[in-house]
C-alpha cells in the first residue's frame, strides 16, 4: 500500500474502532474481560499494513509496512492512555503509572513485524491484545500498585534485535548486519526513532522489570490436536546446530561394488534415521532435525565421497542436548566404522534455554482454571522476545492454538474465541500479578 | 606443453623408439608375444601430452594435447605398416591389407582422449596396446585373412562420440554440443580431419566388420582385489536413471513434535537405505546408487518439506533392472505410508546393455588359460566404445586390473606386467579368431 493508501486506511480504521464494540466487555472474578470484538477488530485492521496477495503480510523490519503499522499501534496506544515512546532501541513503549510509588513496571507485549510472506497472527495477537489489556484498564479506570508496560519489540523476526538490546545480548557488529528489509540494524534502529549510537544503554538490569508477560500463538500443533485453549509455557527451548561432515570415498557409481564401497551419502542416511530414531524415543519433549544435507559431487554416477548436514537439537535442558548429542555422535563413529567413512561434527550455534518463572506459571494456570479454559504445559519449540527479558526479568507466556500448526505462512490461523480467551488470560494474569505475587 | 616443445619431445620420442627393444619379442602357442618395454615405452612418451602436474593427463577432445596425441600415434601407426587414414567421424583408422579378399576386416582399439583430471591408463593402454600389436605382426610378418583395422576413436570420454557415429546411434543436435575443450563436435570433428557435414556416411551396418575387441583398464577394484590378471567382460552394463522426488511437509524443526512430522529427508534417508540392501542382497552385479540430494527449503531450523534425489540402476540384464527398480519403487511407497510422505519416480535417462559375444569370450578365456594367466568372466560396469560397436558387429573385451580400482584420476594406475598381459592377450584373441573363428 502506499502512503495515500495508508491515510485512507488509518483513518477508516480509526472510524471502525470508534464506532466499535465498548459494550462487550464485562467482569467475572474480580478482574475485568477485554472486549473481544474490538481486539479482533484491531488485529482484522492491522493485516492491511504489509498485506500480501495470499491473505498475509510481508511486514519486515523496518519496511514502510512497518513503520506504517507502528504509527497506527502508537495511536492505538494513546487512545488506551498509555503514555507512548520510543526507546533508545527503537521498541515503542507506553506506560501507565502505578499507584505505588518506587516499584518495577510490569512489562507485556510482543512484535508486529512479520517473516517475508508471513500471516496475521504471529507477533499481531500478543500485541494486539497487550493494547486491548491497556484499553480495557482504560474503560474500567483500573489502577494497579506496579506502573504497567506495553512494549512492542523491533524485529523479532530478524534475530529479536529490540529485546536483546534490552537483555544485553546485542553485539556492536549487529548494527551493520543488513536485515530482510535491505536496510542495516543501525539505520533501522533510527528510522524507528531510537539511537543506534546509544545502543548500550538501552540495556535493562535485574530488577528494572517486575515481570514480562507475553501472549502467543504456538505456531505448532498441540494445543490444536488436544483441543486445549491455553498453553502454559514452561520455557523458550534451548537449541544447538551442529555442521556434520561425513567423509567416505568417491568412486565410479558402475564399477564398484556394493560391498566395496565407501558411501558418505549412505552413512548419512543411516544417522539421519538414527537422529530421528533417539530423539523420539527419548522421554520428554526434545526434538532433532537435519533440515540440510549436501553430497558431493553429486552427480546421479558417482559415489558420494562426502557429506555436509546440519543437525539442531532442541530441549528446555540445555544438558539434555548434550545427552543426546552424546549418544548421537557415538552413533556417528560406529555408522563411520560399518560404512568405511568418518562423521566429524562442528558445532556453530548456541542459544541457551530460558525457562519461565514458577510463579508466573501457577498463576496462568489458576488463571485459565478459574476462566473456564482448558490447560496445559508445554515448552516453545520457537524463540521469543520472552527469551531475551528472561535475562533480567521473571517472564510468563501464554499460547494460544494455531491450526493445524501452520506458522510463517499466510495460512496461519488462531480462532478468534481462543484469542479473545488468551486475552482474557493475559489480563487476569497481570493484574493478579500486580496484586498478590509481586512486592 | 607449447608446440616447440612438442616438437622436441615428438622427436626424442621417437628417437627412444628407434633405439628400443624390438629383440624382445618372442612366441609361444604359435602366436607371438607384443614387445612389452616397446610397449610401456610408448605409453610412457604419450603421457606428456596434456600432462598436468599431479602426474596424469588432461587431454579432453579437440584440445591441443589431443590433436599433438594424435599425431604421435598415426606417426606409430605408420612405422607399424599400418595405413593410416581419418574416417568422416574424425576417428583414427590404421589399416592392413588380409589374405581373403571380400572378408570384413578385425577391428581392435580404444581411445587416448580423457577427461579433465585423468590419468595415464584409461583408454591408453588400450590404445597403444592395439598400435603394438599391429607393429608386433609387421615385425613377425604375419599376414592374417581378415583385413585388420586399428581404430582410435575420438572423444571417448565426452560421450562416445567416434563410436556412436558408426553405431548410427549420434544425433544431428549434438553437432552443436559444446565440449570439455570448449568446441563443439561439429567443429572438432573438422579440426580432426572428419567432415561433420556428411556424418551419416561414417555409419556401418551388421557386416561391415568382422568382429570388434578391445583391451581396456578395469577402472573397478575386483581383478585387483582377487589377484586376477585378465577380466572376460561379459557385457558393458545396462544404465536406468530415475529423479525421484519426496513430498512431504515443511515445518517448524522447534514446534513440531517428532510424532508429527512428515519430513522428506527422512523418508529419503530410509529410501537410500533401502537401494543399497536391496541391490546388496540380490545375486548378481547389479549396482544401485544415490549419487544426488537436494532437501528443500534447506535450513537447519526447517524440517524438509521436499527432497529430489537420483537413482541409478546398473546390470547387464535390463530386465534385472526393471525388476530392481519395481521393488524398490514399491519400498517407496511402504516409506511413504509411514511416514506421511509422497514417493514419485521419473525415468530420465537409460542406456541399454551391451553383451559381449559369446565365442569371443570363449576364445579369450582359452587364449589367458594357454598363456597361464588367471582370468575372471565380470561386466563391465563403465561404458566403453566396445558398447557402440556392439550394435553392428560381435565384440570382445578384454580388463587388466586398476590398482584400487582407481579410475579418472591421476592416481589410476596398472601394472606393467598386466599391461603387457593384457596386450599378448589382445594379439592372440586377434590372430585365433582370424584362423578359427570367422569365414
Amino acid at each position: 500500500m502506499d502512503r495515500r493508501d495508508f491515510q485512507r486506511s488509518f483513518a477508516s480504521a480509526f472510524g471502525m474502532l470508534t464506532l466499535g464494540h465498548l459494550s462487550a466487555s464485562s467482569e467475572q472474578f474480580g478482574v475485568p474481560r477485554v472486549n473481544g470484538p474490538r481486539l479482533l477488530e484491531s488485529l482484522r485492521l492491522i493485516q492491511s499494513f504489509g498485506a500480501n496477495a495470499e491473505g498475509g503480510v510481508s511486514r519486515l523490519a523496518y519496511s514502510d509496512a512497518d513503520l506504517d503499522c507502528r504509527g497506527f499501534v502508537m495511536e492505538l496506544m494513546r487512545r488506551a492512555e498509555l503514555e507512548v515512546s520510543i526507546d533508545l532501541a527503537g521498541n515503542i513503549l507506553g506506560r501507565r503509572a502505578g499507584a505505588e510509588p518506587g516499584l518495577a513496571p510490569l512489562m507485556f507485549g510482543s512484535h508486529i513485524d512479520s517473516v517475508p510472506g508471513g500471516g496475521n497472527y504471529d507477533g499481531q495477537v500478543g500485541s494486539m491484545a497487550a493494547v486491548e489489556v491497556a484499553q480495557t484498564l482504560a474503560d474500567h479506570a483500573l489502577n494497579t500498585r506496579h506502573p504497567l508496560e506495553v512494549v512492542i519489540f523491533q524485529n523479532e523476526e530478524g534475530g529479536k534485535t529490540g529485546s536483546r538490546l534490552l537483555s544485553g545480548e546485542f553485539a556492536e557488529r549487529e548494527l551493520d548486519l543488513v536485515t530482510g528489509s535491505g536496510k542495516t540494524i543501525r539505520e533501522g534502529i533510527e528510522l524507528l526513532g531510537g539511537d543506534p549510537g546509544r545502543w548500550r544503554e538501552a540495556r535493562r538490569r535485574p530488577g528494572d522489570a517486575a515481570a514480562y508477560l507475553e501472549l502467543h500463538v504456538e505456531q505448532g500443533g498441540v494445543l490444536d490436536r488436544e483441543n486445549i485453549a491455553i498453553g502454559i509455557v514452561e520455557g523458550i527451548v534451548g537449541i544447538k546446530r551442529w555442521n556434520v561432515t561425513v567423509e567416505g570415498f568417491a568412486n565410479h557409481a558402475g564399477t564398484t561394488p556394493m560391498d566395496r564401497r565407501r558411501d558418505a551419502l549412505l552413512a548419512s542416511a543411516k544417522f539421519i534415521e538414527a537422529v530421528h530414531d533417539v530423539v523420539r524415543r527419548s522421554p520428554g519433549t526434545a526434538v532433532g532435525t537435519v533440515g540440510q544435507v549436501v553430497a558431493s559431487p553429486g552427480a546421479p554416477n558417482v559415489i558420494p565421497g562426502r557429506v555436509r548436514m546440519s543437525l539442531e537439537l532442541r530441549d528446555l535442558s540445555m544438558s539434555r542436548i548434550d545427552e543426546l548429542f552424546e549418544r548421537l555422535a557415538a552413533i556417528g563413529t560406529t555408522i563411520g566404522t560399518e560404512t568405511g567413512t568418518a562423521f566429524r561434527f562442528d558445532q556453530f550455534y548456541v542459544s541457551g534455554a530460558a525457562p519461565t518463572d514458577r510463579r508466573l506459571r501457577a498463576l496462568i494456570a489458576k488463571v485459565a482454571a478459574d476462566l473456564q479454559l482448558s490447560s496445559r504445559h508445554m515448552p516453545s519449540g520457537a524463540g521469543h522476545d520472552a527469551q531475551s527479558i528472561a535475562r533480567f526479568a521473571p517472564v510468563g507466556m501464554v499460547f494460544v492454538p494455531s491450526v493445524n500448526g501452520i506458522s510463517h505462512s499466510p495460512r496461519e490461523f488462531t480462532r478468534p474465541e481462543h484469542i479473545v480467551a488468551g486475552a482474557d488470560v493475559l489480563v487476569a494474569t497481570l493484574l493478579t500479578a500486580d496484586r498478590e505475587h509481586w512486592a
